[in-house]
């Protein structure tokens, strides 16, 4: 028989530099070269390690998306999905650019991308280890130890943004053993060029959402401008397009499975260095907690909407919010459940525990460290279930989360900015405001009430030594439907004009009004001070055990170790491929435009514009199609292991030019953000070559098409 | 771009003699010789046409079911699905045959089948076409037409089955072109053998069902036993083992992707020939409309049982029944609904118009043929809708189907056996007292009542011109819950003594019963009576020019049509191949153990037993492992066309041996009875290497592989 899991552990046990595996710093790419060279690549692997050189020049992020510079005048690629904003942001009932795509025949008609909209270049990475961890007195309590770090980054970070234009970053890499500086420019002025219809960016929608086989044209353009002195400026008619110093070379060529592709971009988060009982309490606990809480809230939302129209509109986002996060705790509980996540931690901990034996300077330097970070697991999960509660009552009600947050800021705000809580800071007044701003459309007392009333009981269930006293006090008074009675009779927190003047007010002023969810979020603060203590000192003593951890793995595989996505730039490598997904079925790892019309029933996610299906009658497609497969390939699946964070990053061939845009990743691959499963983990692109069509033969897009370098053919 | 209508237009306008295009009939085998043996057949051709010979004699038929001889001692191959029945009546709370399975250590130890358990053996096959056809005066009317070739058939029955022992039956081929009179033997004494347990025969249920990649072990043994003189005979304990003059030699090879594979069975229906208009009624009318009917009066049954287990169980059963045609005419709707198959029907006419077209003499015999059946068509049709309404009104209520019989009995009964309607012969009444048996367990007034409801709302819709008097008389009466009232309070009909008693009364003695429900069945009757003659008068009017209509295409197709399936003796033939259901998704031909663990979930319908989960992990496997899988084959797919009826039918290789047993056809197979489409259509065997497996590591049915001649491994 064949037995996957034991060809999954082989894998594992196999030498630890390969670099399919890991989500590369630019810097680690060299040492990678050997290896990367047999894969084929045909170009110098020192090129990654230069940020500012090509391609990595060209990576750019937009904040929880990547993107890519594919002209000299500063023309931006993206999916679709993550220009969706401003693409919704410029759509009218007249003007439904969200249905039918948008094209700017000239710059003037380019349209300004939706508030807030950023791109950002990374210009420099510094190692700041040292500033970071160096002359940490052992006499610091672990909170405090956590507190001096915390504000020293924030040192180095007001230091790296005085000059204006930037926006830096300290992260930690390797759990802490590392911490390195970010400086990227901040274009302020990007404005959509050019999307197509729905009905090829989002084709599929949510049904195809995480699926293969998958046939989504999730692309879209922008253009970065700057003032006319070539920086960072707000939007303005006199600004002009930004030059980068590097852009991505467009390939029409496309790709053929096993072909070696590469993915730049700004993976989010990984936990890949997590512990096996990090892992076990996350299995049995925290994600199988979060879907029910997340099942149940939308579900107490969907029945608020039933037969109203309103109410479906303000409850749509939060609606939207937590589905989004279902489908994928649900997908990684799946994949987690089969049980090779846990084996693997529990695999890797025995293999290290053997290593640290075999040599007593190892004992030394890393005896206790697995024992402490076990230690701490458990210390710090002893109050799972109400840290959970408590960050689940702001997301039952947001009149609730807009009570906390008010009045925080209240508290916050007479601090000096260093010392404040983070989030509150001066640099995040305006994405507090917004925040507040944002939150105005989704009230529905109603349906706030019913959230909400759904965590109070939960808070009712906990265990005795996790309980909540303001809510056990509140409701003991009151009794449930009181206290809610109470709540929402005497608020004003979801008027906006009022919201705003409480914003202005002192802790005395909101005292003085007497507002119910105030008091409520009054009551609740205490409790919430001491489990931010706990944290801090949970992450103070961390801090000293952690990077040992890291070494040691490191130190085991012979000194090269990719480390968790953290949001700064990375390189992943692999190869186009497919996989079989359950028994006797085998997905290729190409999809084409005949799937694309098989699909298409004319309705809801799968409608087609008729343009496309016209181009595809008239047989407008040789040029573009791939002999391999007889038709023009639509997407493609690779090895390459990717996360959020990664949409919109630019697909790369073995000459480093773009062949696609990374845009999901399967459903196989829930879960790989802690453990990658080589058999089944797959990220799905756009093809370079089915965008190309459709901007020819669809859109006419021809001058976005020449402005990349490449010659129309229709 | 790739064009899959393209592709199958060009198969379907291939030459029409194509072996693994069709059923076949076994005297038509020795012409497809030629092609057969470029498919890779290693036997005579010739040996298929012989009916007693090898292997055509080992393959007989259950009655719905197929199954085949695989030992000198009568013992019976066929699927765990056809012996369910046997497996169910002999299970008890405390011996739970259903979940455990069933292995007889000894012959003694064998279980008698279900009653009415039959085994037929075909003995003969003669052309009666002069019989039911010849001599029939043009001044017949059509209904007189038929009702005198209906005499015929039965005369012709009747002499056959005088000497008793046997069953015969007269089948019209190629649309009446041709009639078959058929004789079996029947046996009556049929025991169960052995049986996998359910986790094995049923592994999958229903949401495998139609499915690939399928796991199911579906295969059960029963044996055949006669008098002691070696004639059929009922149960007894002096019965012995029926030796048949063959049976098929179990193959442990197993196969591989392109090898030539055979089906024999007894396939029920298929509508190959029937023409564009039929179908496109099937298709707008027929088919949606029973799925609406069964969808709402499955709904209704489901509601009624809520919280009720009592209920639920009465109505288990005719759920099951809605459902199972609920799933295989929405495929099959679905199906035709990608318009391929409408498609084929007007190109084949418009192909045979252009053929009649070219030569005057064909014009002269032909030149009618397609306008008069379009016009028959219509005639039919134009009371589609109350014929449909007619026939589920019995369907909705069991009580009324009940009435409508025992009414329509102490009509019939006092006939001339000859002359009785269909059903009501004296050959037909155990077959009509077991049914009334059946029927008892099913009754539920408020369920019976409910559904009644729906069909006489459904009635009340019917277009003016289509009324039903009966019904719309009580309703303008009573009203409808008025009317409902009266039918439930005055009937007996669901009593089954006074039921019993019911089906030995005279017309009269009914009548004056005054029982609400045969009053109802009474004045529906006149209507029935209408029907059932225009139903003559189409299949009398038909026998006129649908032969014509064969003739036609069989002369321009050549000479070789295989004609639609009718229950009797066929073989198709086919290779092992998947298929790619959806752009970038390939279906490989054969599963494999590693798939059933997987699939495993330790309950509901995927709960493999311990001892299969042990062997698998005891890696005792090694002897059954097909090298190019590197696994136990478990199933697999063929291109073989099949259809109901064909469950349990031998899967033979290139040399005539037994391989695997057909179970089941894959979702895109529904819709095949009226349109094979080569690139989707697939049937799904069990493979005999996993039968042996399960029989050899499993369940240690030793003696049963020896006795069919192959030696146990462990």
């Amino acid at each position: 028989m064949r037995n996957r899991l034991s060809i999954l552990l082989a894998l594992l046990l196999a030498p630890a530099i390969y670099a399919a595996e890991g989500m590369w710093m630019p810097q680690q790419v060299p040492q990678l070269g050997d290896e990367l060279r047999k894969m084929g690549l045909q170009i110098d692997p020192n090129r990654f390690a230069d940020l500012t050189g090509d391609p990595m020049g060209a990576v750019i992020s937009l904040g929880g998306c990547t993107a890519s510079f594919v002209s000299p005048e500063g023309l931006v690629v993206t999916n679709h999905h993550c220009a969706f904003g401003s693409i919704q942001h410029n759509s009218t009932p007249e003007r439904d650019l969200i249905t039918d795509g948008f094209l700017a025949a000239t710059k003037a008609d380019e349209l300004p991308a939706s508030p807030g909209s950023r791109v950002f270049v990374t210009t420099k990475i510094e190692d700041v280890t040292s500033r970071i961890t160096g002359n940490l007195s052992a006499k610091l309590g672990d909170a405090q130890r956590a507190r001096t770090m915390e504000k020293r980054e924030r040192q180095l970070i007001d230091e790296c943004e005085k000059p204006g234009g930037v926006r830096c970053r300290v992260a930690s890499f390797f759990e802490g053993a590392q911490y390195l500086r970010t400086t990227q420019m901040e274009i302020r002025d990007v404005r959509l060029v050019y999307a197509p219809a729905e009905g090829v960016g989002n084709f599929g929608g949510e049904t195809d959402n995480w699926m293969w086989p998958r046939h989504t044209g999730d692309y879209s353009f922008y253009r970065a401008y700057v003032g006319p002195d070539g920086r960072p400026a707000d939007f303005s008619k006199d600004n002009v397009p930004y030059r980068p110093a590097h852009y991505l070379k467009v390939s029409s060529a496309g790709v053929k499975p096993g072909d070696l592709v590469m993915v730049a971009g700004y993976p989010g988060r990984t936990f890949r260095y997590r512990t096996a009982l990090e892992v076990q309490n996350a299995r049995e606990f925290t994600i199988p907690t979060i879907i029910r809480y997340g099942t149940d809230i939308s579900q107490i939302l969907h029945e608020m909407g039933k037969g109203k129209r309103d109410v479906q509109i303000k409850n749509a986002s939060r609606i939207n919010g937590f589905e989004n996060t279902l489908k994928n705790y649900k997908g990684t509980l799946q994949n987690m459940n089969r049980g090779v996540i846990t084996q693997d931690r529990t695999d890797r901990e025995a293999k290290l525990a053997a290593w640290i034996a075999a040599e007593p300077a190892r004992v030394k330097k890393y005896g206790a460290v697995m024992n402490r970070l076990d230690e701490l697991s458990r210390e710090f999960n002893t109050t799972r279930e109400r840290d959970l509660v408590l960050n689940y009552l702001p997301r039952s009600s947001p009149m609730l989360a807009q009570a906390q947050r008010v009045y925080r800021w209240s508290i916050e705000k007479t601090k000096k900015d260093l010392d404040r809580a983070e989030g509150y800071r001066d640099r995040d007044v305006p994405t507090m405001m917004s925040a507040s701003n944002r939150a105005q459309r989704t009230f529905h007392v109603e349906s706030d009430r019913a959230g909400l009333r759904y965590m109070l009981e939960e808070a009712g269930r906990l265990p005795a030594g996790q309980r909540i006293a303001a809510v056990d006090q509140a409701i003991s008074r009151y009794g449930l439907e009181g206290f809610l009675d109470r709540l929402y009779a005497n608020t004003k927190i979801h008027v906006a004009d009022e919201r705003k003047r409480m914003y202005e007010e002192s802790k005395a002023q909101l005292d003085a009004r007497k507002d119910a969810m105030l008091e409520f979020a009054a009551a609740l603060l205490p409790l919430s001070l001491a489990d931010e203590e706990e944290n801090k000192k949970y992450l103070g003593a961390s801090s000293r055990v952690r990077p040992l951890y890291l070494e040691a793995l490191r130190e085991m595989s012979g000194g090269l170790l990719s480390p968790d996505a953290n949001g700064t730039l990375r390189i992943s490598f692999g190869e186009v491929k497919g996989y079989e997904p359950r028994d006797a079925v085998e997905y290729e790892p190409q999809t084409t435009l005949s799937g694309v019309i098989s699909k298409h029933t004319g309705e809801g996610e799968f409608d087609a514009p008729d343009a496309l299906l016209e181009a595809a009658r008239a047989g407008k497609t040789k040029e573009y199609e791939a002999p391999h497969l007889g038709d023009v390939p639509v997407n493609f699946l690779s090895t390459n292991y990717t996360t959020g964070g990664n949409s919109g990053s630019p697909t790369l061939n073995a000459k480093g030019e773009l062949v696609g845009l990374l845009f999901d990743g399967n459903f196989e691959a829930l879960g790989s953000d802690y453990l990658v499963d080589p058999e089944l983990t797959r990220s799905i692109h756009a093809d370079m070559v089915y965008v190309l069509w459709i901007m020819d033969a669809v859109d006419r897009a021809h001058h976005i098409m020449r402005e990349m370098g490449v010659a129309p053919k229709y």
